[in-house]
């Protein structure tokens, strides 16, 4: 499909190079809503504009829906009251909430005052629920059913009421906006008897979550069940909404991203990469490059406090980096695993005592290999090979040993402070590597003078 | 819902210990199949056995599909030939596919010699795809229609051959195998009129993938259009299996784990973390970190060879650690950021020209403050405030400029590296973070020394 794709685009671009603009409207037709967005947003802004008033008016809002915010405030700047409102009224009203969220106050003032009555009460809803929640991401758009209706009565409400749903396929069983089951369409579409009630067919062990839930934890639900809707259900336990898979597939896209940010100490981003400034990069990385460059004070310090010992054997120097580098490396693959197990819900905090174990072992497994390696390197390579004389037996004892010693800590500390933060309700991915670096770089140097003083220098 | 899970879980665990087992089959029947398979994994084996006997046979079968495969395979080996007949016939082709591969040879043996032809068949066509390709994740139970048959016959159709087909939401119209259109489940549905041909109103444009196409590639494909699931189509362009949204979720899942692993220097693991021994964890763990060790080497040389300037100006050696972790930092930076935004797909090859542009930006705006505040730092606290009159007005020019040059090497070798390796058909996340720091380690070192003998030792 790659290939066929590749010939539609040059197509296009012959079709808008010489401005036959009605062909290549009937181009665009043939695509998928996703691809006429991207389209659209590789023309000239004019031709955008153009073009998507040439479009049906289903097929323009779907893509409407796909595109990115700057385009987006584009388009409805140059929309007269009417086009906007037919936009609108196209919209489901989670994705209204997303544009709305991402506009500038007074194009908001103007979507809202074009959208419709029960639509603007919607938006409003929706956009007071805290950021992150399930309220914010759900839709209010899911097609309830009584349980008292027949299968028959129930198609027919569903056949009548389908187009302004975003999702069908799971119809929730409700009186008085409290939800009693849920009901996938299969079943229905399977039920053996028409005139079978639907409090008899419908599934009664209903997962649901709450508008306050964390959106995370939702979709991590959602993925886990495979379920292809949830539920929303409000502080009063009625039911208010559903979150549906493909909002949870984006929601996992995003938390994912900004854990692996946080990992390598960025601050989570709110735009793509080829879409944001050297600014914005620039101020989501600074700060803790700054902050782990302030606190490397302490690493200094403890070389300052050892120069002297330092300067009698300078060999010493040539072996921080191999040393710092690796306890680093352990720590942050400690760290990162735990991370990741934890945002997984493999890993809780209650198996504390379990992973520090596992990792002590490892340590320990890795330790000595790594120790035992590296003798053998200091030996041959660099006191036969590369001649340095300076480096004793003695000397890559202590190298040795510090190295084992460290790759311990590193490990029990890149284990730990990510499983700590998360009982503390901090995001355990800002227990990044870099940061756990920072801490194991300067227990590395202690360890490492220490035994150094201890053999070398007494 | 958390909180009636652990009221269950309660429940069961009193009915357990107390050998109530027809009780707890009655409470387990009221919960979900991925909650079942739960229950069963933390209960001795006897009594998962005992229990999994009990359920109702699709029940059982559909937990069984969602247990890990320890379980699993003390189930079977205990199952007789009946029993794992029973519970063959239940699993859809490609959930046997995975239990086939998770399975010991003997075991297999045994389970494709109980599966029926027909299926036995199926999973030896579905075993022959390459790892990771569309084929190894697909199934072939969809819903296939005829472009001549009515609405009315074709929902006759889905209705007598539903229950075996893994989704019913979205159905492929065929002609000898030749995909012709696609057809949603909803627009059925809606179809206005019951004696329309399903060719008037299916949908034309159809995206597909290939039965040797990277799975990776069509989840997020999947993602990007929402679909419920992608056609999957042979060499010859024949229709196969299809591929659903929860299987891509799961390869979404799995792939970021391996991707956030490779980031860390690890190699990707199999086993969740907490079923996986220590010494699985070192096999994972160990061969990046003795690469890593072992190349530091070149660190340690070129120590070694700025050895006596090292001695005339120790002071410079406390400096060594906050330039390497800082040009450490500012590189997974960049190549964190680089390695995510391609495996979205929102960054490509041909991008590497803007992507260096924006990231010596990024470098210059990060490495001037930095550099400065360093400055700063390195004035007031470390000559002022702790007195070491060693650090000269020069000795922090140098340490400045050197930490400038390094975070704008370090971010431009941090771009680079993925995008050339994603180019060369490496996975990008192999240019991990640590491997990116032991290169820019070297290259720090280099610059620090070589602005020391300019300005320090001449």
């Amino acid at each position: 499909m790659a290939e066929l794709n590749a010939t539609i685009e040059t197509t296009l671009k012959t079709l808008l190079k010489t401005k036959k603009y009605p062909a290549a409207k009937d181009v665009l037709v043939t695509l998928n809503s996703v691809d006429v967005a991207a389209v659209l947003e590789n023309v000239d802004e004019d031709v955008a504009v153009l073009l998507f008033r040439l479009l049906p008016k289903e097929l323009a809002a779907e893509s409407f829906v796909e595109m990115n915010p700057d385009l987006q405030e584009t388009l409805i700047r140059g929309f007269s009251d009417r086009e906007l409102r037919e936009v609108l009224s196209e919209l489901y009203v989670d994705d209204a909430v997303d544009l709305v969220e991402e506009m500038p106050a007074n194009v908001v003032k103007r979507i809202l005052a074009q959208a419709d009555p029960g639509m603007r009460k919607d938006i409003n809803a929706l956009l007071r629920y805290p950021e992150n929640s399930a309220g914010s991401i759900m839709t209010t758009e899911y097609v309830s059913l009584r349980p008292e209706m027949t299968v028959d009565e129930a198609i027919a409400r569903i056949r009548k009421t389908a187009v302004d749903k975003e999702t069908i396929y799971t119809c929730y069983v409700t009186e008085n906006r409290r939800l009693l089951g849920v009901l996938p369409l299969k079943n229905l579409f399977l039920a053996k008897d028409d005139s079978l009630r639907i409090s008899d067919i419908m599934d009664r062990n209903v997962v649901a979550v709450h508008t306050n839930d964390d959106r995370e934890e939702i979709a991590q639900l959602l993925s886990k069940y495979d379920y292809l809707a949830l539920p929303v259900l409000d502080g009063g336990d009625r039911m208010v909404g559903i979150i549906t898979f493909d909002d949870a597939m984006d929601v996992i896209e995003e938390e994912t991203t900004e854990d692996i940010e946080r990992m390598a100490a960025m601050l989570p981003s709110e735009k793509e990469y080829l879409r944001a400034s050297a600014f914005d990069v620039f101020r989501q990385r600074i700060p803790w490059l700054m902050l782990l460059m302030v606190s490397a004070t302490f690493t200094g310090m403890i070389i300052t406090r050892f120069e002297n010992a330092l300067a009698a054997q300078v060999v010493l120097t040539a072996f921080i980096p191999m040393l710092m580098d690796t306890g680093g490396n352990s720590g942050s693959q400690a760290s990162v695993t735990i991370i990741r197990a934890l945002s997984l819900g493999e890993v809780e905090f209650k198996n504390l005592a379990a992973v520090i174990w596992k990792e002590i072992r490892t340590a320990v497994l890795c330790g000595v290999c790594l120790a035992a390696v590296c003798f053998a390197k200091i030996m041959l390579i660099d006191r036969m090979l590369l001649g340095n004389a300076d480096v004793t037996v003695t000397v890559a004892l202590v190298v040795c040993v510090a190295l084992a010693v460290t790759v311990l800590v590193a490990k029990v500390i890149g284990c730990i402070f990510p499983m700590v933060a998360s009982r503390l309700g901090f995001d355990p991915a800002v227990m990044s590597s870099p940061f756990i670096t920072t801490v194991v770089d300067a227990l590395s140097l202690l360890v490492y003078f220490g035994f150094a003083r201890m053999l070398l220098l007494s």
